[in-house]
């Protein structure tokens, strides 16, 4: 570990195998066009010096680097785990690796992690909602480097997606809620600078409270980080004023959790003195007692037809028709009509 | 984003710049080599062109990428994410880009994302468990690439490490079970075949087996993947026996919650019919009801120490000290002394 890096060059495997560059080069880039005798050679040249293909000159000559990049918001909290696994595993099977950067919910981390992994040769992206600087897209646009975007979904949007529709999904959930007779809603949301997801399901609790007349400027909206403690501490100061809400609508599982876990120290039972709901449907939200009420979101299935439509981008050089991944209402024990 | 890639190269920046092309790699890998003239028209020229410095010869320039990578067996089920996230936060607080791949817990993917990794310019590499082909520690070494090991600790190996002893962690909790009572106790493991920090795992159960006078041979060990349902079916399926044990140690959380939800579905009430253990201490320990006994993983802490430890091994290209993270257990509620 501590000596000096010399790694060998296509040099030293010409030398070696007793072939000019340009073979050990089609060799590794093109090996049906050269004749076999050769390969082997150049092979066993490659194996005993432990070459490493210069990644540049391999990418310039094959015009593709089977290597994709994602950039998550996170990697904690579990929100965007299950659907990457399953991206992952979908490129494994065509063979490409995947890469993946987590921006920590800033826009300029992100923006720079989209030009290292284009300087890094990744054939296509994949990036977690619509909302960043116009300058990012040109930029990709310029170097033509196909860009999927998954977590959301927005016919009015003209880049490629794979994903769902935040809006729908919340003003559902907030439906279902008002539906039971509740009125006094709050609402805790993750931050909603920067990120369009958050901000769509607001706007979707606000399209339903207007629906059903209740004036959405007089009903709470709390923002704070995505930390299971975060919405235990929003829960709290929420359930601790004036007039305390007989229904929280959570901006995902996690705040939630954190709520049910506020409603602990508080001694309130769920659903019977308020009720929460999330979005998501992680694992968390099943295993909580009472398990939450939620939005279904088929990770898995998403992270698959993404990897799939990503891969036709890279392969056909063309932009493909964006899909709306449907999702639907989870109704469990963490949602009653209200006491009285 | 149809349209034919054509990347502006250094000699179209260098010729709108009306300089060298040696000027401009000279400015993009030591500015402070450069009068301010020159570099401020270089700059501007690349700004105009959206020239991306091609990867290899920056590298080879600056001897440094500032990107590390990171090789984790899944990115599902968050038992990697918390402080996989502390690790990529510490490493760009100093300025590196951390890329991360999946394996899957397969050896041979790992090996093909480590040659990706190092073929990329990885500065340094993290990887999970000490077990793979010495083929791949052999190549690591020629290439000279950095490589910190972490999620296990083991003085007898010579591999640089920021980890924690498994053997240690499960003998405690195991001696904690014997103590309170229990001698019908049995196993719900993660696949053993290719993980090391399994086999420390269930090495120390039967150590503490052993120290009390349990012949470990005695005591069933099921083998399954980190998934939350495959701990409820292994549970129930021990539950079902013709002896059922009164403790079930698992091996990790995930499997642990799977359990519990195993005993709901069983009408057994934990911990008083059975009690359930669990490892790692990830959130979801202590979200269930019962909140689970296990061993605390600082996985934050290890996170960003192992950070600084591969930065100074890329820094100095010299090994550092290994070093072991405490971890402890953590009684909770899903832990009582059994019936009879």
């Amino acid at each position: 570990m501590t000596r000096t890096r010399s790694a060998p060059t296509l040099d030293d495997v010409a030398q070696l195998a007793g072939v000019s560059t340009a073979t050990v080069s089609r060799c590794l880039n093109a090996p049906d066009r050269v004749v076999e005798g050769t390969r082997k050679k150049v092979l066993a040249a490659v194996d005993e010096l432990g070459y490493t293909p210069n990644f540049g000159a391999r990418a310039m000559a094959a015009k593709r680097t089977f290597t994709i990049g994602a950039i998550i918001p996170t990697m904690d909290n579990a929100i965007f785990a299950r659907g990457i696994q399953a991206f992952q595993e979908a490129l494994f099977e065509r063979g490409y690796t995947l890469l993946v950067a987590s921006s920590s919910y800033d826009p300029q981390v992100e923006a720079d992690q989209i030009r290292s992994l284009v300087a890094r040769g990744a054939d296509g992206l994949f990036l977690i909602g619509y909302e960043r600087d116009p300058a990012v897209y040109d930029y990709l646009a310029q170097q033509s480097v196909p860009v999927l975007i998954s977590w959301a979904f927005d016919a009015q949007q003209n880049v490629p997606t794979v994903g769902f529709d935040n809006r729908k999904g919340m003003r559902a959930i907030a439906e279902a809620i008002i539906g039971l007779g509740h009125r006094r809603i709050a609402v805790v949301s993750g931050m909603l600078d920067g990120n369009d997801r958050t901000t769509e399901r607001v706007e979707g609790i606000r399209e339903a409270l207007s629906a059903h007349g209740i004036d959405p400027d007089t009903v709470p909206v709390l923002q704070t980080p995505y930390e299971i403690d975060n919405g235990t501490e929003a829960f709290k100061s929420l359930m601790t004023s004036a007039t305390p809400p007989t229904a929280v609508i959570c901006g995902n599982d996690v705040l939630a959790v954190g709520a049910l876990l506020g409603a602990q120290d508080l001694g309130l039972t769920v659903p019977a003195d308020v009720s929460i709901t999330g979005f998501d449907d992680i694992e968390l939200a099943r295993i909580v007692t009472p398990a939450l009420t939620t939005v279904h979101v088929p990770h898995r299935d998403m992270g698959r037809k993404a990897a799939e439509a990503l891969i036709e981008m890279v392969e056909t050089k063309a932009p493909v028709a964006s899909v709306e991944i449907p999702i639907t209402l989870k109704m469990r024990g963490s949602l009653a009509p209200p006491k009285e």
